[in-house]
């Protein structure tokens, strides 16, 4: 073919954050053309320059694809695997952005023929509006983003995946899909479940629209999260249900350690918010990524899609892989279950 | 005296930026004057403009001034109502910008001699960072700012107020004190104890190290309260005890219906956010306040801060005195206690 097309499926706010920041690339050698359930959504993303292209099909999207990124809730990615697994073309690279890994990683395995290169990614950004015509081409800057390459993966897919978050201002982060899944939950899925339960708290008052008149930036800020995609919630309590029970039960914990000081006085809630303001100022004064990236001994993306996509795609892809037989990428240290589980204080909880 | 002085005791966030709005002012005839215990603090803010001049003592600040300003943690601006009430002038106006209103309410009416006009103020605004260099002259736009003027505040001494608010670009809401107290626990003050749970929760873990590595926009924005000043919590928490209690019981409340839901399935989590983020979109689509401002009685402000400042203070504040008794300001609606208990649904907890 004579141009490398890049597929993206789902055109929300990720696909189209990711369009318009391929879009935007100078000298490109390539395509973007975008597919979505919601043809609609897909034409607002053309419109806004996230796409050359938007078709109808996954089999148009994926056909002639070197690339293709699901930015789709994690139980359509696998419907869309299994779709485009009768498309999908040998050496093509699939990467996603769904927000748990342990369960894409398995029907990737299960569903991709043997040749395609599978990289799960999840960029930890977002904002209060979803759809297309929230998309920004800064959505990602300095913004983690999870690779969990599958260990099929070759070390030239891995770098082209490296590339393109690199290419969007985001700080790559390889992890274990477990371990991934089990951080998010903390993280993510429980803060997106408190923010929930703290709207409905107002909501459901009879004062609510009395309470609503002193709503601040505080309480927009915390219950932003609520107004997510109930999609994506959905997916992610289907495929990550035990780690957020487990986050759940340390954050009513934690809950209840802070009620107890409420009760008992303020100096207590003083020295609980001292130590807690002091922890989180250095939290973000000194964020942890920057450390853990001037020490990583990640594979090195030589800007790897620029080269890519500037260059021919299948040649390039073709030289990366030659110089490193296969299986390159995985997490960068990879701790057992158990080790996981007694990290996590999963165990100590059952035995106490 | 031959210019008017405004007195700012207190130059954290709120008192600085305050003071950048008073200074920005066009055509002012009055002199803003800071004290702060902590001196840097206050010699801080006069440095970034804030200031005209950076007193050492309330009687410096308060003692000539016709307008004053507490900026303070609630317990602070009970020690400085004290202090100041010897030096204080009749006809003075005083405000503070404190997080609870019931408690200065009665400590103004007790240590303010006659003569001396209190209107309570709280404005809903805020931001990661404390101290005078996070100070923003646009933080209060379009932010809700509680009034809970004192029966004993004539009609002048409101108009002063309300114009000061609308002229930093805040948004005026008349309320009562105890009623501000039991929304503001739902709204500001139990966000507060949910972000330093939370922030807690995954600090205290084990995994931080790797935890800290996945924090995204959401976990950011969930935990920003917690790095907000813990004296000001510690006196939020000695004020209004009761109320945060109460809304931290039905928060968690909450949080077990949403635990509920994530262990019986997906689609239960689907229906509970589905109708959550349409309630919360409404909120954010179609403010409330906007609605209650139209069909306001509130007192008109007439720019009285601007009539004010540009003529002489105490002749314009004899002048609105006239023209109005006294005792003019107080609570749009003023529930009795018993018809809030009611619809807070406290009665209903009591009696199940």
């Amino acid at each position: 073919m004579a141009q490398s097309q890049v597929a993206i499926i789902g055109t929300g706010l990720i696909g189209t954050s990711i369009g318009l920041n391929l879009m935007a690339r100078k000298e490109r050698k390539y395509i973007v053309v975008g597919a979505d359930r919601d043809r609609g959504a897909a034409r607002t993303a053309k419109k806004l320059g996230a796409l050359d292209k938007e078709v109808g099909s996954i089999e148009e999207a994926v056909g002639g694809a070197g690339l293709v990124i699901l930015a789709v809730p994690v139980m359509g990615a696998r419907r869309i695997l299994q779709d485009a697994a009768r498309y999908v073309q040998p050496g093509t690279v699939v990467t996603d952005t769904c927000s748990t890994k342990a369960d894409i990683m398995r029907w990737a395995e299960e569903f991709l023929p043997a040749g395609v290169h599978f990289v799960g990614g999840h960029p930890m950004a977002g904002k209060e509006k979803s759809g297309p015509e929230a998309a920004a081409v800064d959505l990602f800057r300095e913004a983690t983003w999870a690779m969990t390459p599958s260990p099929r993966a070759d070390q030239g897919a891995v770098q082209v995946v490296q590339g393109l978050i690199e290419s969007v201002g985001a700080i790559p982060l390889y992890i274990d899909p477990g371990e991934h899944d089990q951080y998010a939950a903390a993280m993510s899925h429980v803060p997106l479940l408190i923010s929930v339960a703290l709207f409905r708290m107002a909501r459901d008052s009879q004062a609510w629209d009395d309470l609503a008149l002193l709503a601040g930036p505080g309480f927009r800020d915390l219950t932003r999260l609520a107004s997510g995609d109930p999609a994506m919630a959905r997916d992610i309590v289907s495929t990550n249900r035990e780690a957020i029970v487990h986050w759940l039960r340390r954050f009513r914990d934690e809950l209840d350690t802070v009620a107890k000081a409420v009760e008992v006085g303020a100096e207590p809630v003083n020295d609980l918010l001292t130590s807690t303001q002091l922890d989180r100022d250095t939290f973000i004064l000194n964020p942890p990524l920057r450390r853990r990236i001037e020490k990583t001994s990640a594979p090195s993306a030589q800007d790897a899609i620029g080269h890519m996509f500037v260059g021919g795609m299948y040649d390039r892809l073709k030289q990366m892989t030659a110089t490193n037989g296969k299986g390159a990428g995985a997490a960068q240290t990879r701790d057992s279950d158990r080790e996981l589980r007694r990290k996590l204080g999963i165990e100590d909880d059952d035995g106490q």
